[in-house]
């Protein structure tokens, strides 16, 4: 298959064939040429192509290094001068347009515009000694619903793209903090799939072409894996954020919700309740989650935004204290494949023989209920404004779009329907709330998806992130370091299948299809205690890596 | 006319007589004979009710001077052993029974029961030296929808009178902190009206029983101004503590929502979003406030109600600092009546001279279109619930409740109509926030309603509170010690009407009709920053005062 065929995105009528053609060509023409892989490595791509960057010649040595770094590293040797915010933006933008030739993952390029802005750093950073502020010069990658000044966006269909009259607030408070942007990335039509096939195209995971990088925030997590980006930003209402940095191997976070700006996102469904999605960062290392986090909230966005909690990150000395882990081997639902069921056995036995940590197993508590409950929130209108927004736009409807739409989970509710809705939700978080007190954990392990990356539009589980959702818990995800593996990684026998989610999941098994996708764990703590995730994490990770 | 018939309460059809009839005679029943007024008394009332706890002879010197302590003083006492918590539910619960004789305010009368609980405190005292919790021996009374186990309560209607199975979540912390429970307080029809009339009566304003104690927390706000209770509880969606609590000159707070215990509380309209109510002291010191909120967040009710956002109320240090103090004279929509303009131009001139407080004056941000906005959130099913609760109970609709559910406001919404109807709310929420930012005030300093405590059935502008409820800002009450004089307050000559509203407001004055009504004034701060309302409240009752 070409590279044109792997990535094909979402069709429509002749008329929104003829304007997303434009749009691509558009995106293809700000790819400089100089930018350019060979055509005949283009069709000819390795299953992993996360070594193009060093080996296609387009990258310096010195840029290959600085691309190589993490946020808190390039932030750092910005401050001390040893680095500019030119030479960083300019080394992530020549690996972005790299990136985006093997994975598709962009939807816009503006390097030139983020070399200036980056000028406008540097000149300021030699005229007053110091940095604007703590992310001065970082260049960080945007989703593609989170609006840039100028730049393109869309809220997950094709009718809704449009060029943005103004920063939202999460750009806006980064770029006052000292962000420069240079790409916007791809999501999925309706921005709800774990999967990331747009108009623009589909995006391919980098650590095998065959998967999915995961989704929404998914040309994210294949840029920040392909180190076009060491900051990315997504956003995560069911998983978007934690499924597709654990199909890439990152680090990310989906916060507390109402803890970071959302305000002026692209969104079909503003006004919706049911369930407030996060954002967060998709990054490649623990400690840039905490630089992240920490900067947004040194800005005090609730000043900005009257929606959001102001909170402070507060992280617990767990030096002091015995770190309590429940482990989730599976959820009652679905059973992990054998790849992740052997990353979680690993981390047990780990966890258990360190002194530091007190592991106990946790049984899950009606996830398959609270699945049926944040499915049925998701769309509480039956999916009516999914069908306005591709009718308007000429667009067909992808497979995994109708199927979040799809009975019995969604229904259209008039308001003492959602109403009743709302209240089951709640009921459900207070039961949830009252077990996990029982439970006394600090923070639960467990996997972030039955799987590792997925083939293409499989990914219809969500429930291993989405139950987090619902109840609003902080999650964490982080490379275990392993890889599915054939070898190791033969099928179990298990026996009947715990559900007819569970007999999808498994058919999905193929321990050759999966073969070097990364592995990675998720870390859940208690509404409010995104603190206690990020410390638990730091714990858990340092234990398995030693 | 007589008490009976000043005091009726909402009518039904023969079978709701009947059933209603039975629920009076058990309140009637459990006031004992030995507290009873004489009936020449009770056909015979003086306009101003408050004195007659102390003239009619049924309580003691000691239980007199006990219950004109505030619930600061009654903890300290009995923390250090001067006086008893038998003494001090037995004090209080005589004097609400002389309060319910003569403004209705009760709903549930079982002194017999808080002695058995106070005795329980008292042996613990005894046997462990030391006290329960920061509440101990404290008589709270509660409105009727908050739900104490064994005692009555109801959800705004006939037909949701129950007895309850167990403590909600508010009344098992206090008892947990030590409070001891003797009497549940009326609450009208619907719970959504500034006025105080259900199946069991209509509460009467011990100032002046021809006018309304307010609502919906209005047998609260009798009661604890007869001193039948000095701490109360009410809850407030869009005035229903601080509207009673200005009416009977008491002190109340709206908290910021979500941050107080409201799980398990009786409501016909769970699940709704649409606006988050609160729940909070109603007293007779500003000090008992803080002891309410400390006390409340000390139990950590986020573990309980996962709802709920984990706060610790912050006092600023205004010492130090310049009060900057935002006052608005009128709304911009409807303007105050005499008495209530008086109080405001008094604390105008006096904190003009004050040295620690910066006076600007607040023009309000489009109040008018915001109360549109809340009355639509409040019943967005049009009110079918309303009729549905009704129609169970073969309740009649009071006029009020007639009016709260009626054009152009209240709407039946389906999915789609509502997500727009919030996404408004979210709109004027951030204008308003970015206005308040600019206005640059640390508090708002306004009326809590057009007028002193008004006549019966007239209360149907709220956007005085109401406008902090769709922002979500904390909003203090507070005697200023001035009452409404007909010799004073005289009608002004203000031109033309501002609005329909307004005419409507205006056609209600009269100044011999409001003679002795407690004038109270209201203080805001900016969401979340609840210790800024109470400091900032302080700060002006001592100017206004001195």
């Amino acid at each position: 298959m070409s590279f044109r065929e792997r990535t094909q995105g979402a069709t429509g009528n002749e008329s929104y064939t003829v304007k997303v053609q434009a749009l691509k060509d558009r995106l293809e023409s700000q790819i400089p040429s100089s930018l350019r892989l060979e055509p005949s490595l283009v069709d000819n791509l390795p299953l992993d192509v996360t070594g193009i960057p060093a080996s296609c010649g387009l990258l310096t040595s010195a840029e290959l290094a600085i691309t190589e770094l993490d946020a808190t590293a390039i932030c750092a040797k910005i401050a001390r001068g040893e680095l500019t915010a030119v030479e960083a933006v300019t080394a992530f933008g020549k690996r972005a347009a790299i990136a985006h030739q093997v994975t598709a993952c962009l939807t816009d390029f503006f390097l030139d515009e983020g070399i200036q802005q980056a000028k406008g750093l540097d000149e300021y950073y030699q005229r007053e000694g110091k940095v604007i502020g703590p992310l001065h010069g970082l260049p960080i990658s945007i989703k593609d619903h989170i609006p840039i000044k100028g730049r393109w966006g869309s809220g997950g269909f094709f009718s809704m793209v449009e060029q943005s009259v103004e920063d939202c607030d999460m750009t806006a408070i980064l770029r006052s903090l000292g962000a420069v942007f240079y790409v916007k990335t791809n999501q999925p039509q309706t921005i709800m799939h774990l999967e990331c096939q747009s108009c623009y195209g589909r995006t391919l995971n980098p650590y095998n072409l065959n998967l999915s990088p995961g989704g929404s925030s998914g040309g994210e997590s294949a840029l920040v894996a392909m180190k076009g980006s060491c900051m990315g930003v997504g956003t995560d209402g069911g998983g978007s954020i934690r499924e597709p940095c654990a199909n890439c191997g990152l680090y990310g976070i989906r916060p507390t919700s109402k803890t970071l700006p959302m305000g002026g996102g692209l969104w079909y469904q503003h006004g919706q309740d049911g369930i407030h999605p996060s954002i967060g960062p998709m990054c490649s290392s623990a400690r840039d989650m905490r630089l992240f986090i920490e900067a947004l909230h040194g800005a005090r966005p609730s000043l900005i935004d009257p929606d959001l909690i102001p909170v402070q990150l507060s992280l617990p000395d767990l030096s002091q204290k015995k770190l309590r882990v429940g482990i989730m081997l599976h959820d009652g639902v679905v059973m992990p494949h054998p790849p992740m069921l052997r990353a979680l056995e690993v981390a047990r036995a780990k966890l258990q023989a360190a002194p530091n940590v007190e592991v106990v197993d946790y049984v899950p508590y009606q996830h398959d209920e609270g699945y049926s409950i944040i499915r049925a929130l998701y769309y509480e209108d039956g999916g009516k404004t999914i069908h306005q927004m591709l009718a308007e736009g000429g667009e067909d409807i992808l497979p995994l779009s109708e199927w979040i739409i799809s009975p019995p989970y969604v229904k259209d509710h008039d308001a003492i329907g959602m109403w009743k809705l709302h209240d089951q939700r709640d009921s459900f978080r207070r039961a949830y709330s009252d077990y996990w007190n029982r439970q006394g954990v600090d923070v639960v392990l467990c996997a972030p998806y039955p799987g590792t990356a997925g083939r293409h539009d499989t990914a219809k589980y969500w429930a291993y992130t989405a139950i987090w959702n619902l109840v609003d818990y902080p999650g964490v995800v982080f490379p275990t370091g392993l890889k599915a593996d054939p070898a190791v990684d033969v099928a179990r026998d298990l026996g009947s299948p715990m559900s007819p989610a569970d007999e999808y999941n498994r058919s999905l098994y193929d321990p050759e299809i999966f073969v070097g996708a990364p592995i990675n764990l998720q870390v859940v703590a208690r509404r409010f205690n995104d603190g206690m995730a990020l410390a638990g994490q730091a714990v858990i990770e340092q234990i398995i890596k030693a």
